[in-house]
């Protein structure tokens, strides 16, 4: 039977209005509605999920350290941070962890300045507009990741 | 008889050194000065003003979440964060309240990457280089723009 | 008591169609209309206001320079020459009298062409996207300005 | 039997010198030829043909305006102005009136200059390389988009 | 009980090496096996799935054109197509159906022309980095999108 | 009497689908029925037409090089292909046959990658945004060329 | 003896302002007395010099055009129009005459958009920085140049 | 004595027109004339040369595919599929064979969409401006290339 | 002897991580003990050394405000805000202290994004790729500095 | 009586071969002829000229730093060196001695890369395209200023 | 039989450390042992070659220039002079020799800096990362070229 | 005890003008006495320092060759050439030796040209803005870096 694998969910800022910001673009369920539905598919698969999410790059940053040698991945939608936080970016560097890049929107589709991002590149993956779906397919792709790395060694 | 209307003052970072900080770009009153002339300026037109200032992107975002469905339209000069801010012009979008970008000084007149503003775009109108004149300018334009809208209710 | 200050107030190209032209861009005021209030209100503030409207842009330089010693400031919405009209930049230039520039529409939110401007980075102010409100804050400004200026005299 | 239309012409900078030239660039005809062949063409599809050129960008834009709910349809031949006039464009939108755009000589095998247009992304439709035959061209595709609308009243 | 769902799976050129192919990048397992897990896994969810794999840019257009009005939903890697093929968007834009696009690796990782497409502006959503898990996750937001189109009609 | 002049007509990717595609854009005219009245409107003038059209860039290259010596002239819309197609120029010029470009919608009102093109700067003219039309003019231009040509031997 | 050529000289906007604008970039001499220098210097070398300086594209291109045949050479000094009319480029290419260009300051040592120019490329030769002085270097560049010509005819 | 090696050469888009096409470009050699030298050439060292022309850049693809791990080096001259064609790019990568890169005519003396190529980065060398010659360098360092690992096993 | 100068050394974002992240890149000592060895370093100079380490944009803003005419030179490893926070900029510019940038890695050999500094061109001297030693060097050179001024007064 | 002035011509690469060397591009008169006149010229002025021409960039900068408080004027022409020198711009630039910038062809009608100086913006003045007698220019030009300066002292 | 050829070979900077400097870049050959290979392939073919290896600029500029009227052709490896030598073009260009240029190494596949080329468009033909047989290539080219021409003769 | 390091200091071009040249920018010292302190501080920690200014690009590679495998170490100012020369980039690669950039002045502060650099990305680390202490600072660290593989070894 494979390991019980910990995974970090991280959510940026503004995340906290889904349901009520722009409806058309991100839909009409709350964060809390849509972690909940991801922690139940967590559980179905012996994950434990740890979920926060903050308006401030600082505390993301903090909780990103506070992670080191403890999660094995991470799922990070960092919203807007993820066209302007270099910082960010050398925090999940700095703490060694396998990470996918989540928006729920695509991106593509939007204002040119939400095209480049400081996180796709060092990422494993990176999914868009795939709406709640898309922590899901995260998810589904590092316990796949895990797993094989788990069975080689 | 018009409305009372409801408008929040935001003002980002070093604003707090206003009368200090390079005064030949930013004159010598203190931001207290200015918003004590501004209140008194929106009382004269039934218009209450909430003023805050923050070197915190966060603080100003979690500011403007705080102030949903509560203000009829925003005042803000970005400062800084002009430039580098898409989580703030995120959390504007985010509650869909009209808002008015000022800037003291002419910053057409200053560093090239001063030139690009993240908020310009979606705001109603921008105003730079008129000094402590540029709040009174966007709330005169604000009110304007309110009373059309009240009228035609 | 304050002087009696002198201001030129100068519309570019188009301008005169205000009222007919895009109603969803500029409104539905015409342009002597708004010069009308605006003329109301400078006397209110003992300031002797001329306009002048033109297409044509050798016009515009000419009234610029035979302005020239006889206005203590210039308000001007250059219009689509914002973009293109060095020549007019040259001609403020050679009078030496400081000017606001006024745009009705948010030129922030339109083609990406409009984005650039021949004059900001030598006036003492931008303004955008407040209508016909605009050239009152321009005027605020101007006379604001001179005032300091007449005070330190 | 279909309405009587009425179609504007514009002829824009240097056109009068066409025939002197650069004869290799532009043909031998002269404007007046051109224009005459274009007015006979008209004739027989009973459309009202009206022609303008000029060396002024000032008494286009006025012409423009002067035929503000006069014409049905504009053929404009901007010449130069097509790459630096944004006042041209600005004047053309301002009537709501639908135009052509057409180049005698094939402006993309030209300087790079030549390459771009403040026209095409407004215009209906766009000729270049044709010659004289580019009028006619757009005269027909004016007549049968007209016909189209007329149709459908 | 929710409808039969089409949906048609298009690979690009060189994905038929998929195994032989830089594994480093692409992974051992062959195109065949990881159609074959997507047919079992649509299978489960009364998905009918159709595969086709072309390196000709001519064939997988005339197979997009086939498939009108006879599927919901495309999921397509376009593989090297993706940055240089306008023919391919422009036949899936003709047909109308909404599409995934998918690539195994982190196409963001790897040489800048990879990191612009010609399908992302508009299709539904993009996963890249998942590895043979993407076309998965593809599939789950098709099912999910479409049911909620199902229900809501 | 003038001489029996052949003319290739050639069309590009998804043309085969006009009439069905993004009817708003193209017009709800089958390519066939355009090609019915081009022929009709070219025997008037004694011009013998053979139309080829392909979703397959090797099969327009091939049928340019079989045409070698065999027409007088071609009318080409490269559809996407010319955005991308060096080839296709390459087999243009290859077999020395002037040739005009042809658009049915205005490419300078839609995305920018569809202003550029491998084929404007060696065409003789550049049509686009009049619909059917287009290739009309296309072909009178290709008759008043070859007529002079005639008339000068 | 050499023959007796006829010069043009062109002066362009605000260059009516010399001596009052910005005397520390174009110096305290006005153009009359410029002019009435160079005349007396092209007097004694048998050269006629006609002299035009307008605010106006239209009257500066009139011009050129009425100079069709009647002059050897253009001295001209395109001021603010040096960086955007391409309408003046294109009309003293349509008489066909050689022409220099002189700026009176160094152009290069001010803004970015003074570092390009419309007429550069196509002129004998171009001259900055030089004051008045430029308008005779140009001016014995052009006898030198006509009377090698003469020579050689 | 050295081993029998096996060299794939490959010729891309109109390579076939060679000696009708631009001759003061490519020469009046036919392509069949230059492989038959080459394969003569070929045939004193040693080498089994097995040659491809094609216009479409699938057969070329499948072409390179069909070959993995039956040559030991390919020449190609992608022609125009030099600046477009990543697919082929990923072809030859997907082979891991290594290959040399040859152009008949200096494409740095040609237009600048000619001198950007999918190929160069990933080449062993790259000829071009040598006319027919360039393949027998190509064919000359690839034996010098392959004697080497030859020896060095 | 020298005056007892005070210095405030500022180290952003992930220097907490200092010897855990990226030895390779950044070494293995730790932050605290950089600075032990600094400070012992500035004790034999007789210079006071404060320092501060923050995740949080908004607290090394307030720290440097806080320092306000409090120190005579900022020592500023400002990590990853050094290419994204205009904020820390003019936080700096407000209180008018001359500082150093220290990067303890080279950042010239890294991403391109870390090329660019908003320190940069004001600040006194830039110093990567040192290791540790870059805040002595920084320090030496503050020293030096501060004297020369100290002796001048 | 005007002072003795002393002036120093510097030729760069390539200017030894005048004559010999693209005669249509640069004339047929050799270096020497050329100087010869100049120094007859500045001979007439009173004018010291000193020449010297060097294909080497460090015996060019050399000689700038052995003219250090000997010449009150320099006239170069630093032909391939314009675009590519750095040093010679600052070898210019620490001695602290007005110079001017000439080319015997016009540089703005050549490649792109001679569009740019290294020297336009530090020189007194430049110009181009006037064959031999830009250096008389010059001449002329620093005679001008030189006694200017002399006669305010 | 074929005429007595004249050739230059010119190597440039850093050429000399051959064999020492990153032999994996370069080989482990010196730059004596590949020109005596060369000079032995030229005897055969009665080709008369002169080597000329230098790190200055100058000295490979006189050498070139001291070669006028001597030599039949010329093949250089301008090295680091490749991407910032004009002096050195020039100076090719000033005797109207044709050349060759060899790069050791594959350029393409190195820094950005290195892909551009100020000898690429005036040259014959263009080799790079064929190694030591770069040079024969070119020489074979060289020598078919020129009896191509002699034959013409 | 430590070892006797070997290092080279190499100082470019106009650097012996120091003291003279733009004495703002640069300081008084002259290169000399900076070099003397320099030696004596290296003499201190047991480093002999060999010391090389030229404002020749040759006379500085050839000096780097001399130094193969005779430095530990080379500490380099390339002054203008730091912007322009790839062959001494080159020739310190080619002999594998590490190196520190050291600048006078703050470059970042300065014109854009002087923002780039061929040495910072194989450079050990940058200095710059620090004075004639730049050198000391670099001194110190390539101690300090040679120590650590003096232990290691």
């Amino acid at each position: 039977m494979s390991a019980n694998f910990k995974v970090l969910v991280l959510n940026g800022p503004n995340l906290n209005m889904l349901g009520r910001r722009e409806p058309d673009k991100y839909g009409t369920q709350t964060l809390a509605e849509i972690m909940q539905s991801l922690t139940k598919c967590a559980e179905q698969h012996n994950v434990v999920l740890t979920h926060f999410q903050s308006n401030s790059e600082a505390e993301l940053i903090n909780t990103i350290h506070d992670h080191y040698d403890k999660v094995d991945c991470i799922i990070i939608n960092p919203a807007a941070f993820t066209h302007t936080s270099i910082a960010m970016r050398d925090a999940l560097l700095s703490i060694s962890v396998p990470f996918y890049e989540v928006h729920i929107s695509n991106v593509h589709a939007r204002e040119p300045f939400r095209h480049t991002s400081y996180f796709s590149d060092v990422a494993k993956g990176v999914i868009c507009g795939l709406g709640a779906i898309g922590y899901q397919a995260a998810l589904m792709a590092a316990i796949d990741q895990l797993r094989k790395q788990d069975n080689s060694n």
